[in-house]
């Protein structure tokens, strides 16, 4: 499959998905994704900037959501302008789509609205392509039943994204089997290096989330054999305005980036066994 | 609180949210909710019929979905006038909520859309009590997190519902300390003992479910104590159009309601130990 | 089936297994074991008094473990013979079989061991009934296997208790539809409602308890139908030098009772639906 | 750590701990071992041969158990003689455990095992490297008193090992965040990547299994960093007496050890991120 203009698939290398999880200014947009694309257009990863405008789930209605679509929309198309680089953004229930998929390159669905048909197909009708996470409460096998609803308004351009499945309360594991499950669907398969780590909920009024794991699951999925990587990073993660618990440092994903290319390398040259 | 003109709490016998899972015909509504009444009444159970128009998340976009938003209004206000009932439904991400909310008494959210701050807060603007279903993905008590958004909108008559929650693929569990801890809300607790034996998505473009297992949870959970039991019923379950697995048969609902009002009696006598 | 001179089943008041987690002295097995015969003697509930000479799982190898074999053998026969109620005692990979069956009337294994055959056969060897655990591990359907295990050696007096199975990490459900299932084994079922309550491991050397939610779980299974119930209790579980977390006061345990046996008594006179 | 001779620890290759789930004969225990030892020292793999006498565990008592202690202890006494190579072996509560420590060079635990600490202080009291399974039941973090437990008896050649935790009924999950959370224990951690695809029970008579995740998760736990592989194998898995659904076939054994040897040392070279 083509994204973007780079060709995707187990016999490429993996594309990255990455950018702050909120958008907190434009500078900041600018800067991140400047950054990102120096790295990864060094280690030869083809790369799309990801950034929210609205954060419509968090699980305190007093968190922070974003600079809102009309804002949003201006930074995420400076960013593809200025930076060069494609751009992703997520879409929810009542998001204005025609808006959003004038300017960005890919959407992007959450997981608890992996459900929903109608939004599902109303999203895949941009004529965009679309990244569908899986919700957390599903079994991998059934991400064929959502893809056939995609592809039923005819768009042909599907990811599915794994990002960790309920384990208990509070807790998401990353089952490296539905990498290998979601394959089936025919839709290269994108895995989720930090939502994957969050810990939903929690006690409080905010997602918490294991950062020093991000690594650990990021290495596990690129072994596995996958078509893509999400990853939400931010320069000072402390201060993210958003999942800062489950971002990965800027300052230190070119380290990690480059294990993750040599490991595709090799997994990829042998071949899925 | 009060709710369509009945006292509920844990002093108050429980009431029963019951219907077919869709609205399949004018016909079968106004019977199925005429002998909910009936049966009811008998037994002192305050009563509110449900069924939907639109089944907005089914696992395949090749089911039956329902007789639209106009129809289903039409059949949902005869019902409520012509048997003399109280009737809810379910809205979904692309409801016209305005209009719905004219006519029927009880709005429902889906359990998927739980963390959705908008959809949550436009439902609970509309001004008629709200049944809150919590996500299969979600701790009984991040439920407060949602009744504050619910709360925030000016909203008071928010019920919460516990209907099962994810335990490994394709299977739900029911945690009866999920109804103790969701009365922390503050909120009336409802058990949904329907969707709690479905058996989500499966290998094939359906949920199945476990019918068997409908009274064992509803004794249970009835035996913890809450404020109200949602149920699906139909007189020919296994040609229902929806949820036919997890429905009860409404020849059978009789005598199951009869040992539910006696335990439901003994437990709120003792008072909540 | 008999069991210790009264007759157990789906058509008889539930029996009562209760005592301290472990013997702690002489005088508390028997006063705990006095206070209960009284109790239950009242509620006409057939009683067993439990307590463990060691317990050999504890999560930290510094932990109180009882006062051995020699000592607590001694202990429970006085509390055979001076309080007059049959008594039962948990046995171990190592424990010499023999001697505690030639003491007590009843001998339980532990949910960890339920797969090894080899032990599993060995304590059904002793002609005594024993009550299996069901493992955290393990679906109820599967107990079948370890009744069948339990049969060949020709014992006919098995129990079978759920006691909570594994929900991501340090945490269990109790899934009331495991009560019903294991009633296919033809052995009675048991509830076990205050393990079920445990958290353990946790992330220090000891597993912890939510006691606030005893009631809730017993009311639950008495409500879905069981032949038995368990509950380890004391006079002052915060003292308690075994599972403190997840015992229930013995001060409170008549106040429990009787609503419990309220409960018990409607659902059998009403069958399982 | 040394191990039979070679160093261990996330600063060396990976050893490998494999060979046929249970004996079935001394002729296809010496062919075996010696294909493994062929292709493992041209990998250059530090390689223990694995094979039990007896399954003590088995979900039905009628399925086969093995040669039993005498004949095996023969068997792997010969393979490790006349082919060469170190052999381990797993024990059991009722196992003479100085009979079984005379002859193998390391003593495994089974998961189920884990939490008797009469048990594994016993086996650890024998003088023998020790690798301790995981249970299904236990969260990664609780290890830590396991290995205090053996570590109290002075016995300091211990492995921990993940072989996959409940994920619902009749299924595990492999978390590779515990292979990180492991390491805290200081001891070399080991993937079981064999029985982490085990369907454990499942409705009949034997657990199932899914040959195909092997691999999958096998290079996810190399990528994640291990000291150690542990995986059955047999020449021809569908006519294996145990474990057949989750074993690996001798003859395609070389090409996944090719992959996890590359992968092993990339993610080595670069160290721990």
């Amino acid at each position: 499959m083509q994204l973007c203009g780079f060709e995707v698939g187990l016999d490429r290398p993996f594309f990255l998905i990455a950018g702050t999880c909120v958008i907190e200014s434009e500078q900041l947009a600018i800067e991140t994704a400047g950054t990102l694309k120096e790295i990864t257009s060094k280690l030869g990863i083809p790369f799309v900037y990801k950034s929210s405008f609205d954060k419509a789930n968090r699980s305190s209605h007093e968190s922070f959501r974003g600079p809102g679509l009309e804002e949003g929309l201006r930074v995420l198309e400076k960013v593809r302008r200025d930076v060069g680089v494609p751009v992703l953004t997520d879409v929810h229930e009542d998001t204005p789509l025609r808006e959003v998929a004038a300017i960005v390159d890919v959407l992007q669905t959450p997981a608890f609205l992996c459900r929903q048909t109608n939004f599902i197909q109303n999203v895949c009708r941009q004529g965009k392509p679309v990244n569908i996470k899986k919700g957390q409460f599903m079994a991998p096998w059934d991400m064929k039943n959502v893809v056939d609803k995609a592809r039923a308004v005819g768009n042909e351009q599907i990811l599915v994204c794994e990002r960790g499945v309920s384990f208990g309360y509070n807790n998401l594991v990353s089952d490296m089997r539905s990498l290998a499950v979601m394959r089936e669907t025919g839709c290269p398969v994108v895995f989720d290096a930090t939502h994957s780590v969050q810990l939903p909920g929690g006690q409080g009024t905010a997602s918490g989330g294991q950062r020093e794991f991000i690594p650990i699951l990021a290495k596990a999925a690129v072994a596995v054999g996958i078509s893509g990587l999400f990853m939400e990073t931010h320069p000072e993660p402390d201060k993210a305005k958003s999942d800062g618990p489950n971002s990965w440092p800027l300052t230190r994903i070119k380290e990690l980036l480059e294990v993750l290319v040599e490991i595709d390398r090799i997994v990829k040259q042998h071949g899925m066994i």
